[in-house]
């Protein structure tokens, strides 16, 4: 027998018994990549989140939830990355967040778009990442504020000090964001300019870390007509560049995409697959 | 507070928004057995499966979807087999339908069926598993095509290039499935007769396998009347036989069954126990 | 794409298909503890629970399901305890249950209760633990029978044959339970006698095991007035005790607590957070 949840967000309240709910969401894609996962080398592949997060709201107008994932992945003929993960729980009042669990540090705004259905890794040549520039921290306590079109955030590690605070705006057509985090005394800083207007958009982004010897910058552009958006996407960490060229087909419900490129290696790097959320 | 999914397939659309749903399906099992686990001694054991899929339409008619198994069991006492598995990310379009991960091998058709709550191992004898026949291949790209009463499909694994292809159909009373697979070079072919008429059903089959010395075959027979139905299976695998007949009760939503026989080292084997889907 | 469960136990039953149905609940907290996780230090933790059940009956009126937690936890910067756990199958009928799996075991009844919001360790020190007094055995079938306020229930290791019985009631204000059971030959008891009465509530419990010296005692009082809980714990195992206080306030969906006392070792512990279920 199947149980299907209903696709809506429809909730029925029990007389007398305080708002809480259990839902789920998630996401999966499908496809083929070619010097990605492994250089020179053709790997199919596919991803699976699902997302279950409980929340709720007290009589006096405090949120509260908690939330896993559920993942799966297989990769060249191999399951990988199953997974139960981030675990958070988090409670707002009026605008305010606080989240204890694995978090995303605060100084992780912004950044770079990357091409194809699952990304090629463009991106994180000059985004901070643990290949590139070191990573982030592993904070576990995190604060955001949201007010208008301005949201901010701060985050901590309890375990080792480590800090981060971040925040994004946005005004007419542009966006900025801004994010500063120290890890073990080492500081980053990361900053991204965004525009967008009409079918054109597209973003700047700067990184300077003190755990890598040169700063790091990219920009990725965009153009849609229809259902069909082409992309583009540079990235330069001072000791390589890679760029990337990709087409986006929206089928209504799900998307068909392709990137291709060149990576930091000088490799040349591609994906084609399909994607989509329930 | 308990959430209870509606037992139905209903699915609300919102307006506008492309369809897509989660749902859970599951299975669980619960009962003894005698000489399965461990020859000539008594274990008690259950299993539970939860299936968790998303899936949805484009607006142009493309189905799409991907599954994941969160399964548990408990055998002898200690917890064993939690996994979350089986990750597949699927589309399909008009009965024909695309399967990325890990997925059935397209040679696994038809087959015998076993008797007992579990399972006592009596078609494993004859079939083509991990145990008896080098078992299948390990498949991660699957093409499969339904029209009438006549199923085909191919499968292949990415990383060896391993590949297999087969079918089934049905016609009145009978039916036929026919599996045909390479695994690095040596080939099995599968084929099962089947036939099923008023009360009674029963299945004959036959297995080659060039990794094996010796072809393997057997047959299963049922019988039902009203709630009751009583089953026999034989399997030989040239080097081996096994045998087995069992009794199975529907309650209704529930089955109890029980099943005895002798595996194909000569040891009595038997099962009694509870199974019941959700 | 959001799918919300509907927060209440309203079911659709498909006409002439048995009843059946998944469900799913859960609960977490957030909070920080003194000397609870490291002696001496704070420690930032979450902790989540998510319990998926499939439940049906059968036309006779035989009750069955199955169970899983999904669990995690995020403790000091880590993650910590990704489990799937707790595999359950059960059968029901006319007030008697048989459950097979990862049980808790006959003798466990009653116990104290510990203060904050994750607890701090009080109760341990007194009741039957894998710290204290040897722990429970590992039990994988066990039968349970309610009638009125009493229950019972019997269990059993299938592998070892360790065994336990155990049972509550209540009448008035008054409750009494008692657990006796017996792991590789040696025995252990555990009385509570537990009293309610408007904003009152208490617990005196006992416990004695051949797998230790000395038998344990302790006791737990709490005093509730609006939305606000005040309690406080004894206990002691012969060679230590400890004790400590707590406040519980009641938010109306979600509970805010803290508390604070000395081990068994003289090292103060203490802790603060929220939890809620959902």
């Amino acid at each position: 027998m199947k149980k299907v949840l209903f696709a809506s967000t429809a909730l029925v309240l029990t007389a007398g018994v305080a708002s809480a709910e259990i839902s789920f969401s998630g996401s999966a894609n499908m496809g083929l990549d070619y010097g990605v996962t492994t250089t020179d080398e053709t790997t199919v592949k596919n991803e699976i989140d699902f997302d279950i997060k409980g929340s709720g709201e007290t009589d006096g107008g405090l949120t509260f939830g908690a939330s896993l994932d559920i993942d799966g992945a297989h990769v060249d003929s191999t399951d990988s990355g199953f997974l139960i993960e981030d675990p958070e729980v988090f409670i707002a009042y009026n605008g305010l967040t606080l989240t204890v669990g694995d978090i995303g540090e605060a100084s992780d705004q912004g950044g770079l778009s990357d091409v194809g259905f699952d990304g090629i890794g463009i991106d994180d040549v000059a985004e901070i990442t643990d290949g590139a520039t070191g990573g982030f921290g592993n904070h576990d306590v995190r604060v955001d504020y949201a007010f208008g079109d301005v949201s901010v955030a701060v985050s901590l590690d309890s375990a080792t000090d480590d800090w981060a605070i971040g925040g994004s705006a946005s005004f007419d057509a542009f966006t900025v964001a801004l994010g500063f985090g120290d890890v073990a005394g080492d500081q980053h800083t990361l900053l991204t300019l965004g525009y967008s207007a009409g079918a054109f958009g597209g973003h700047i982004f700067y990184n300077t870390d003190d755990r890598v010897a040169d700063d790091a910058y990219g920009l990725d552009v965009s153009y849609t007509t229809g259902d069909v958006t082409v992309s583009a996407v540079y990235a330069d960490n001072g000791t390589g560049n890679a760029f990337g060229v990709g087409v986006a087909y929206d089928l209504g419900g799900a998307t068909l995409a392709g990137g291709i490129g060149q990576n930091a290696a000088d490799d040349t790097v591609a994906d084609l697959g399909i994607s989509f959320s329930f």
